[in-house]
């Protein structure tokens, strides 16, 4: 199979991991007879350096193009103090999603049994722990109107959505509660907002076709306090955008794994697959980050844009091989032994497949 | 002192925690020479059943003539299935918020030493976690316009804010920064929406008038991840609405002491005590509800709104004691003890204040 795959590696330690995931895809693209042909394209802090924008035309070009996007991470700390500026990074990812038209995240948070003890939570509240995300990503507040008014005295953000776009990324998440244990949170504040009365009333319709499926409608704050308390009591769950980027943040942290979760935003002209990690500035070129995320984002990407299964399966096992030998960046390591760099766990990965 | 209190005890469990805390309050009050008027009124589902509102105006005025509000909890199954009625013990709530100007809601999350083991995070995650969120209450999206378009199709939501709303919401939360470790996290998501960013320039203006105070400025999907991994990391935390409602939760349950954590309401007329937990309607009339958190709203009462501090402390040491010697309802009770009744507590801190 021929695989046009484009190469976002963007700022910080992307770069770096991204080096890593291309080298394990590689592997297996030769042990599986493949034939990727990578095009790198410029995005975030790099992109706005060398072009004077985040998410350039050109970039944008390549990944309507490709069949799939791999994406490190963006961000830099020169932008960190002055978010009203006009020119930032994360107006890129922005720019990204909406015109890419990825309007589905689908994060996933497991849990390793090897890393269980790195989890803020005790042990029993996290064993078992296997939920899925959905967070629609390009509406909501993120992109309605905003502005000030009264000589910018008053600022003001409108939230909005449609019944389409609320079917569409429910649809997904129907679809993969059917793969999974038919369990689907739609998560929402209905008690208070118009916009996650029609996610409600929505969702409520669609129930009908999936018979099967149990829905639970449940209020974001109550999701927040249950993710801590019982996550492991979740399967798959959908929700806005905004509610989104918190709960899966919060979500990410649980599990004690934070470094390895991969994700992947997918769309109408194709997907994109990233680690949740951010740019980590301070690691920059030390060769110290853990690259086991962008390497499992492969293993989504290969799995879900492709259908490559048995590629992604041996993915999976070979870092959870690495992990239960040890062989881990500094991130991961226990007391006493010695971390591996960044592209020694790669190329253990790759001799290991 | 003459204190005249409104007293609303809603629904659920409510009649029954607030008898303890009237019970508690009014020991105190013999014992320290005050003479406490309490005037009784409804709200929330039973007021709808009684009047058919869930705020009555009769109800409005008892509180605007009292000196303090001490409130139970509010909300009923019957009203939970259908969010879209239009009469529901929740608009009772956001009525109350907005016409006794209750604009920020403080909301402590600290731990009892007896009660760590209970939380769902790790012991040394937890240990020495003492911080407060102040949120704003009477702006944001939960009261900007809200609608429907398009037949239907289309629903919006507007957040809005004024730089007023922020400095009166911000002032609060330095001046209580003053008085504890002089560190304040203001909490927005400056780098997507434009009242974030009127929030974060408008307590930066104001940092000066506190040169004392260390104000850091964190996106609120990094403080869901923070708040999991590193509680105690944080002091005051100030907030929007929306914010304040998904992370005060979140919050909550780290400390393994739900149950017990007060709050308060305080705004331009009066100001509002009340348990966080709910009406937990499962419980009602069991008598088994834990009457500490409303009793711990009561001593926030008489610190805050009536600044007897010798009262406040009097409470909580009670509190403490009952704690340490189990004295407690079911949901405390270490396996194999004996639970206490919820009045049989309330009688035992009256007895040993
Ligand atoms: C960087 C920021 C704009 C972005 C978001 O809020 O969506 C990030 O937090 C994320 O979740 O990908
Ligand atoms: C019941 C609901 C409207 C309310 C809110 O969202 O403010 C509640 O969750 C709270 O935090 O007091």
């Amino acid at each position: 199979m021929k695989l046009n795959i484009a190469l976002l590696a963007g700022d910080g330690i992307g770069p770096e991991v991204i080096n890593e995931a291309v080298k394990v895809s590689d592997a297996i693209a030769k042990k599986f007879n493949h034939e990727i042909t990578w095009t790198a394209a410029l995005t975030g802090a790099c992109a706005i350096d060398a072009v004077g924008v985040p998410y350039p035309d050109e970039t944008h070009e390549i990944c309507m193009a490709a069949d799939a996007v791999l994406f490190g991470a963006i961000g830099h700390p020169k932008y960190d103090n002055d978010p009203t500026a006009t020119v930032r990074p994360e107006q890129g990812l922005l720019l990204m999603r909406k015109k890419l038209g990825l309007f589905a995240n689908v994060r996933p948070t497991f849990t390793f049994p090897s890393l269980i003890d790195n989890s803020p939570l005790k042990r029993e509240r996290i064993e078992g722990t296997d939920l899925v995300f959905l967070r629609e990503l390009t509406g909501g507040i993120y992109f309605g109107e905003k502005g000030r008014r009264d000589g910018g005295e008053t600022a003001f953000d409108n939230c909005v959505y449609t019944r389409a776009e609320v079917q569409r990324l429910a649809k997904k998440g129907f679809e993969l509660a059917m793969t999974r244990s038919k369990k689907l949170c739609c998560v929402d504040k209905a008690n208070v907002l118009e916009t996650s009365r029609l996610w409600r009333e929505t969702v409520q319709v669609m129930e009908k076709d999936y018979p099967e499926v149990t829905v639970s409608y449940e209020f974001v704050d109550a999701v927040a306090m249950r993710l801590v308390q019982w996550p492991n009591s979740y399967d798959v769950l959908i929700t806005e955008n905004l509610f989104g980027d918190i709960l899966t943040d919060e979500a990410s942290v649980i599990s004690g794994s934070m470094g390895l979760m991969p994700s992947a935003s997918v769309g109408e002209h194709t997907s994109l697959y990233e680690p949740i990690h951010g740019s980590y500035p301070q690691a920059t070129g030390l060769n110290i980050a853990n690259p086991l995320a962008t390497v499992l984002s492969a293993a989504m990407m290969f799995e879900d844009a492709f259908g490559l299964t048995e590629e992604a399966a041996a993915i999976r096992a070979v870092v959870n091989k690495s992990l239960e030998q040890g062989i881990v960046t500094e991130d991961l390591v226990v007391k006493g032994a010695t971390a591996y760099k960044t592209s020694d766990v790669g190329d253990w990965l790759v001799a290991n497949l």
